[in-house]
Order: C-alpha cells, then sequence, then structure tokens
C-alpha cells in the first residue's frame, strides 16, 4: 500500500488514505453523539440518535477489520472536513435558544453528517471494487446502506414532529 | 427574520442563518473550483466541473433572490464545514502524484462538496416548505436537483473511466 513521504502515488493509496481519514471522522462522531443525545428533546430523535451511537461503534469495527484485511496499520490522519462539519453543528445547536429549533438544527446537523459519511463511504466502495478487494466492498457497502437508512429515518422524523413543532 | 445577538429563536431563524452559511459555501466553491478545473486530466471531469461552475453561479444568484423575496440581508457568517471540506480536498489532491490518482482523488473531493450541498439544500427545502415559503421551495428545490445530478455525473465519470485508469 505504501504512503511514502505523503505522496499518494496509486489508487490503494488513496483507498488507504480515505480509510484512515473515515476512521478518524468515525471516531470523532462517536465522541460528539452523546453530547446531541442529550440536546435532543424530541424522543424519536433522541432514540435515533442513541441506535446511530451504537451504529457507529460497529462501523469503526468494521473499518478496522479492513485494516486487517489489508495489513495496513491504522495511523491517524487529520480530517478537517468533520472536524469543520462538527464545529458548526456544535455553533448552530448551541445558539438555538427554543427546544424545537434545537431540533430541527439537530436534524440538520446530523443530516450533514450523515451525507459526509455517504459521499466518503460510496466512494471507498467504488475504489474497492475497482481495486477487486471484494472482501472490503462488502464491509463498506454495509456501513454505507446504513448511513443512508440512518438519513432516511432523520428525514422521516424531522418532516413529521420536529419541524411542525419548530414553525 | 430577526436573529439577535446571535441566538436563534424560531425555524424563521434558522431557515435565515442556513441560507446565509450556504450562501458563504457556494462562493468559496464558486472561488476554488477553477483550481480543480485546472487540475482535472480526464476531459469528461474537466468539462463536468466547468459546467458546474457556470451552475454555482446560478446558485448564488437564486439565494440572492431568496434574500430578497424574505427582504433580509446577505450577511456573511462562517461556515467551517465547507472551509474544513475544501481543505481536505486540496490536501488530497496535492498529495496525489499521479495524474489518474489524482483525478480520483478530485472526483472524491467534488462529490464529498456535492454531498454537503445536498443536505444542506435537502433541510432548507423541508424547512421553506414548513414556514410556508412555496416561492423559496421552487428555487432551492431547482438547486437541489441540480446538486443531485451533478453527483450523478460525478458517480458516472468515476465508474466509467478515472479509477479504471488509476488502478
Amino acid at each position: 500500500m505504501g504512503i511514502l513521504a505523503g505522496t499518494i502515488e496509486t489508487l490503494d493509496d488513496l483507498f488507504v488514505h480515505q480509510l484512515r481519514d473515515i476512521h478518524y471522522a468515525e471516531r470523532k462522531i462517536l465522541k460528539n453523539l452523546p453530547d446531541m443525545i442529550e440536546r435532543a428533546n424530541n424522543l424519536q430523535l433522541k432514540n435515533d440518535l442513541a441506535a446511530h451511537f451504537l451504529q457507529t461503534q460497529r462501523q469503526i469495527e468494521r473499518l478496522e477489520m479492513i485494516f486487517k484485511l489489508l495489513d495496513t496499520r491504522v495511523t491517524t490522519v487529520t480530517c478537517p472536513a468533520i472536524d469543520g462539519i462538527i464545529q458548526e453543528a456544535e455553533d448552530v445547536i448551541g445558539k438555538a435558544a427554543d427546544f424545537d429549533a434545537q431540533d430541527a438544527a439537530l436534524v440538520a446537523a446530523a443530516q450533514t453528517i450523515e451525507h459526509y459519511e455517504i459521499a466518503r463511504y460510496g466512494t471507498l466502495v467504488a475504489w474497492a471494487r475497482q481495486l477487486g478487494r471484494y472482501d472490503c466492498v462488502r464491509l463498506l457497502r454495509q456501513t454505507l446502506e446504513e448511513e443512508k437508512t440512518a438519513d432516511q429515518n432523520l428525514t422521516a422524523v424531522a418532516e413529521i414532529q420536529i419541524n411542525m413543532e419548530a414553525v
């Protein structure tokens, strides 16, 4: 695989770099979810975020399984994208003075996180397929489907309950 | 609308805040696209990014139309999410030593940007609908559909051409 002196020579290198990037992002999300769960007022939203916390733990394990399959180290890379997304989420949620507006802001933040993950895992599935690593494709696709479902669940909870209350 | 002393009281406030956020993001994307176009090696990717540059200009005009409809100012807010996404994209693309790996990294970066926009415009469409601002819904949905199409086009160009070359 060999990422040497910070350069990325091939799709193999890019694949490993992106895996390390999403591994950092998932751990950052896991760290931030308890605060989001605590701030959620709507019960369905609270439950959905709590379920996503458990799911994120399994997704991290899946990534670590992939690192083993690839026989490569879990090196930490910085991921300014997820740092920025979470910082922005905290800013907006923190400013929301009203319970219902806070929930609407929480859903928006969670969906931004989901879409970041959908983009990343979508790319990773495509690259794993191109590299003929079908063992990785299977694991990555499982996570991709979970992220899409989580996004759909957030849309449902927003449309049915939260936004109606926040008007 | 009234965002007073940085607090967000209602869905109206959130809606305006998010509009200002995506307005900043779109301008940042517009500023960065010429560099991405220049770095693209695959002709189809170059053309797709160039088309998206023109589309982004129209999307900014559409947002400014919405600010007029809402009779509110285009105040600049910071948007750490898009700053982080673009910083990460620049890091990875800059490290790619090979033309084809660089294109694969460019597609991944562009798709991350698209998904950020899809999440944001999806939320904005839902909130505009809840607020009964169907004049805004129409404009926002137009952009949302364009972003989804841009994402699909990037997937197509990645699957057909770039990733095959980058293996």
